[in-house]
């Protein structure tokens, strides 16, 4: 269908409307006639399959297997964890009844009232009840440890305010469950997946993260640590991209999941859970596009290369279309997604508006007068810079391109984020330069009390203790307590 | 943990028991704590993953693309093609509330019933209604067709009585849905997507399958005509293992898609839907195995060769493990997988039954007498045949043994498929040899009501009018009427 390519809203305008429209009009997602769901089109899709593919990999160098769970829940599986079931029984969907009939006016379906469930079930959160309630059958012994399970799926939590990719009742991710003889193999691992993840945002999304541990607030139910990489957006705001548990013996205990260590000794499994989910195209989506629309890292993006032929006459056309064979041919082989479009329904200016839009990496328009000069013009879709080059060794070139363009988004987005951090001491400056965005590293005392006075009057949220700054011990810029740290403080999504 | 490997029961004895323990005692799937429901284990994801990449990379070399539509579907959306709720709107999962609360004595949780959803919604048993309610938005023109989407996700329907992969409520499948602008050309794809699925079926699978078309009884709820690939069991029995549906406009109109057509004409869009399941599972653990255990098609095997060393001085395990790991890294840049198995907790025997039970095509067993004398003992599991060769260029012989074990157990099924295809005339003679399963050819007028007669009388089924054969006229064996040709009957799974 004809993409509405006008009126993208400017960034400056309204960041919120922008993000919102660009979605749909890039092609990746709209809302469905389902309350709260989304559908994901084939181009947003195509790269989540690009993510799945990249992550999937990872997680397997590190002996990790998928495997699959069922979608319904027990009601009464939540219950068993104390915490988890405060956290995630609440806004869930709930299965009741298992048919319907026919109405009396015979012109629809109603719920029949003879198939109701004895026991509720809940489309699942997340997964950690009804996987550990399986993993009791499979631990007998120390041997049968560590058990290194992953899923791809799908999981629902009724969400008032969606919003595309960020929040919306149902969405896509994984989720690592994994199982340990000992305390220490559990943290090991928690951690391990979160630098999976860091790497990941880094190496392949351009998006440079902070790593850290949550505040007792802000942790996963049920877990005694979690794990953090939040990102900054171009609005200043944070968003979570990604979150490891080390979930201690919790889950063990409630679900009866023992095993005979070493010294034939019974002890309860430790266990961890990460996941990263369809919000990470939310991350993807706000921190590399601009006014024109997406901007896609070269790693990512389904289509690298788009070439666009300019012609006049059939014999002109015929010999641009036997070059750009070539050069798809020679790309195509070096691993580079090409597509050729010499679609004679669209005019040229409607497709680089729409490939812009698409946030294609690279763009090459060759015309009659290049073929006679031997030349080709390409465009970065980052900057924006066009040049003409020679047609001799355009691959070459290209997959350099390719790998500047990769480096240089995320040196714009570590720059602009490393700009927007700001360590503050007094609480009347913070409240002040919060309203303008930004990651604050701020002294606090450690209570949920202070958390909660600053969430109350700012909207800000502790993100996380970060590891990556030197930490000195100081003075809680709301209570003038004592503080053992600073952590990060900032609005997020 | 520990495979309880002894006691599979014969196939000869139970065959259905047979296959209810083998895909537990290989790790392949259990049942789950919630109803109807299964585990996919590690292992046998493994396998479907392997289904999965290959279906997708052929799916995708026909123009499809992937993309992501909701669990759930209002109630009322089922309603609006009149045969599709008939067939899908009866046993489903029905999600009548959105919230729990924390029950009166505060040990649990209930229903909120302040939380009652104004529509009910139904976990999807299939998409074509949500789908087709997402299309009318993306189709204005003929220039907007075809679109061609699938979905890998999970699907729901209530049932009663389930087997691992063979029927469950829930499981996993991909469906495709395109819409088209002609007839011709949906049709055209529905047949192509067949073709897909069986050319899968036997080059993959080493699964032989008669294609065909379903009698109207039949048919897709909703659709005009439905392809299917028919395979079978060892117990004589058809197992359905892909299904492709021409739907004609029945979604079209009951959706309201309609484009403008080259002439300027508004038409409603032509459609197609597909998919196969982790049923396929079920076939291919149904066609192969015995009563050792899982048999595997070295194309879809996870692991296609295992190594094992036997040894007594530390010395000698050091020798055989430096013989495997250069026989290893051999195999791994042949495109081989291979796992050298030299767990000193497990005696080799209980490695043996293991394997031997997981399917894994081809075992190598390295002694120190091999050793000495330059050997190698090469097992394949199909046939259960050993040899000693040469150590040097086993790569190569292991390379050309799994083609052999491909094309072997192909023909196998195939040769066993090909004896227990009947024609048969007389329907005394049917009634009589249908008990012993097999595949009959007989005439049919066409009718449902002979058809639900042979039903009811002896639980066969017409699975559909066979492609393959050359057909000419006849008289039904049941009515004595005329009839067009022969069809397909058997007892199904």
């Amino acid at each position: 269908m004809a993409t509405e390519l006008k009126g993208l809203t400017k960034r400056s305008v309204n960041y919120s409307q922008w993000y919102n429209e660009l979605v749909v009009k890039a092609e990746l997602a709209e809302q469905a006639d389902v309350r709260g769901c989304m559908v994901i089109r084939p181009y947003g899709y195509a790269i989540w399959e690009k993510i799945q593919s990249v992550l999937d990999a990872k997680f397997k160098e590190t002996g990790v297997q998928n495997a699959y769970f069922p979608l319904l829940i027990p009601k009464s599986f939540l219950s068993k964890e104390a915490e988890h079931v405060e956290g995630f029984a609440k806004e869930c969907a709930v299965v009741t009844h298992y048919r319907l009939k026919t109405n009396e006016t015979h012109d629809g379906v109603v719920v029949d009232p003879e198939a109701k469930l004895e026991e509720e079930l809940i489309i699942r959160p997340t997964s950690e009840t009804i996987i550990w309630n399986t993993y009791k059958n499979w631990v007998k012994s120390y041997r049968d440890l560590p058990i290194l399970c992953n899923q791809w799926c799908n999981v629902m939590r009724w969400e008032m305010r969606t919003r595309l990719f960020l929040r919306t009742s149902e969405f896509l991710w994984q989720e690592g469950h994994t199982a340990h003889a000992t305390r220490e193999e559990a943290e090991e691992r928690a951690k391990m997946m979160l630098k999976v993840y860091a790497d990941f945002a880094e190496q392949y999304m351009a998006v440079p993260v902070i790593q850290g541990v949550k505040s007792e607030t802000e942790r996963f139910a049920g877990a005694l640590d979690t794990y953090t990489i939040e990102a900054m957006m171009q609005d200043g705001k944070a968003l979570q991209s990604g979150t490891s548990h080390f979930l201690g013996q919790n889950f063990g205990k409630a679900f009866g999941v023992t095993f005979l260590d070493k010294d034939q000794k019974q002890d309860y499994a430790w266990a961890t859970s990460w996941g990263v989910s369809t919000r990470l195209m939310g991350a993807l989506i706000m921190t590399h596009s601009d006014d024109n629309g997406l901007v896609l890292p070269p790693r990512l993006a389904p289509t690298q290369v788009v070439i666009v032929p300019i012609w006049k006459t059939d014999e002109q056309l015929e010999a641009i279309n036997n070059k750009a064979a070539e050069i798809c041919q020679n790309l195509k082989a070096m691993g580079i997604s090409v597509k050729y479009d010499n679609d004679d329904q669209k005019r040229p200016g409607f497709k680089f508006a729409d490939y812009e839009v698409k946030g294609v990496p690279v763009r090459l328009v060759i015309g009659a007068r290049d073929m006679e000069n031997g030349t080709v013009e390409v465009m970065r879709r980052d900057t924006l810079e066009k040049e003409t080059v020679s047609i001799e060794g355009i691959e070459e070139y290209v997959k350099n391109l390719l790998d500047d363009i990769q480096t240089n988004i995320y040196k714009k987005a570590l720059d602009y984020r490393n700009a927007h951090i700001y360590e503050c001491d007094n609480y009347e400056e913070f409240k002040e330069k919060i309203k303008d965005g930004g990651f604050f590293l701020c002294h606090w005392d450690g209570t949920p009390e202070t958390e909660a006075q600053i969430k109350e009057e700012t909207q800000a949220t502790i993100r996380c203790v970060p590891y990556m700054f030197e930490q000195t011990p100081g003075t809680d810029m709301v209570s003038g307590k004592p503080s053992k740290c600073r952590v990060l403080i900032a609005r997020a999504y």
